[in-house]
């Protein structure tokens, strides 16, 4: 089992801050891992939403999401302020790879995950390609090297 | 069955932002009204901690929820940024009637909740009297008539 | 404020088993006030499915939440099993007033909680009258007297 | 980016009913994403205190959560029954890989995830070694293979 180390704010080119709320936290008094799904949903899709590629109950494309995973490095907790790092890990035919960093007080991420999207037509739910100016809008949140 | 009435912003004494989350929306594309309730919890405990009356995992008391309600005036939905108003009905011995607005983008409330705590002894979950320090922050928040 | 009494299993012609899970629970170690909302718009909307007055994503009628609220008597926890009681307390000419108990171990209600639905046009959300068959469906689940 | 491939209810010792709730389900009317992970955290927990290997509130030692992943192969939504199929598919010094299934009507996984616990002491939250009755317990949920 390989592990991920953590990174820094600097590793993301775009940043949304996210509140926390009072039943994020578990029963151990921090954010249940669950949550950061959430958050991590909330960030791709609020972008997504901004930047004008995703206009909800009217898109005829939509993103299914085919795989998520994230590495938890140290704990996060209501009532203290979180915020998200965005970075596009990789772009495919009709795939998506977003890779999230989830910040507290440090300049290292408490957390990072990933998400990939197959975008696909919201009738068929058949993989569709990426439209360039999605793709263009994708590469401005590209760094030089992925998730590695 | 009564039916509360709007009211707005300049009724509550106390605003807190509260961003709304992509699956804050149900199927129906719209705020859960179990969501409403998640985001009173926080406007509460958040006032409660940031004026030093709550400190989580080391208060030897607690407010333990006996009641809680919400009228639905307007539909609430992610992207959209939410505020809460917070405002005090009523003080008792050991009870506290908290009122919440949620405001979307209009001044009158999208919904209007309440919240009542009794304070109990962590351990015995007896009710303990309202402390003066406390009792004289909750005044602050009280307007003239209550819910009405 | 006046204060509901618990009441018991014979008083709900409807039972339906909620399990709970892990993330129900706050730092506490209860099932955390908003999540009981959670659980009564399961009973609800499940026993709509199952009676076959609710298609999702095909009926063109939907059940506008206009109003909840919740009587807390006892703590709930994982992993503990829930019950959940269901009747109607009233039937009015678009809306529907459900009211839901919530068990654990005794016979009596771990808490009280009531739902107001009003029935829209899925299109134009203007209210509709409820059909007659729904009608003689939500009869089955009233009781003599209402929420007392 | 390898790509696991769906498994069987045979691949898991262990099973356990996962009732779906109203609002499991998103805007896109299925089960979302970060609810899965509150599934895999009921099914590990409810396991581990069902085996008497946890004590909410008393046990000194906690599992914290480091890492977790899930592929999605195919939709699950409210009101359909889903069930988890639990393995253990590696047991180190201080850690376990939980690997969970969730299964729809079909023999195959809707989604496969896992979960990595560090056993910690609960408050200096340093690794403690896994005590070997626990360790037994864990056997017993081992097939050949592991993750593969």
């Amino acid at each position: 089992m390989s592990r991920l180390a953590p990174d820094s704010r600097a590793d993301y080119p775009h940043q949304h801050a996210l509140p926390t709320r009072w039943n994020d936290n578990d029963i151990y008094g921090h954010v249940n891992n669950a949550v950061y799904y959430a958050l991590f949903d909330t960030v791709v899709n609020r972008w997504l939403i901004d930047t004008d590629l995703l206009n909800l109950g009217e898109s005829d494309t939509i993103g299914l999401v085919v795989e998520t995973g994230c590495h938890y490095f140290a704990p996060l907790a209501f009532p203290h302020a979180v915020t998200a790092g965005l970075r596009v890990g990789h772009v495919g035919t009709s795939s998506v790879r977003y890779e999230i960093g989830l910040f507290g007080e440090n300049d290292t991420t408490a957390a990072r995950g990933h998400f990939v999207h197959v975008y696909v037509n919201a009738e068929a739910r058949r993989p569709v390609p990426i439209p360039d100016r999605m793709r263009r809008a994708l590469q401005t949140l590209m760094r030089g090297g992925g998730y590695s």
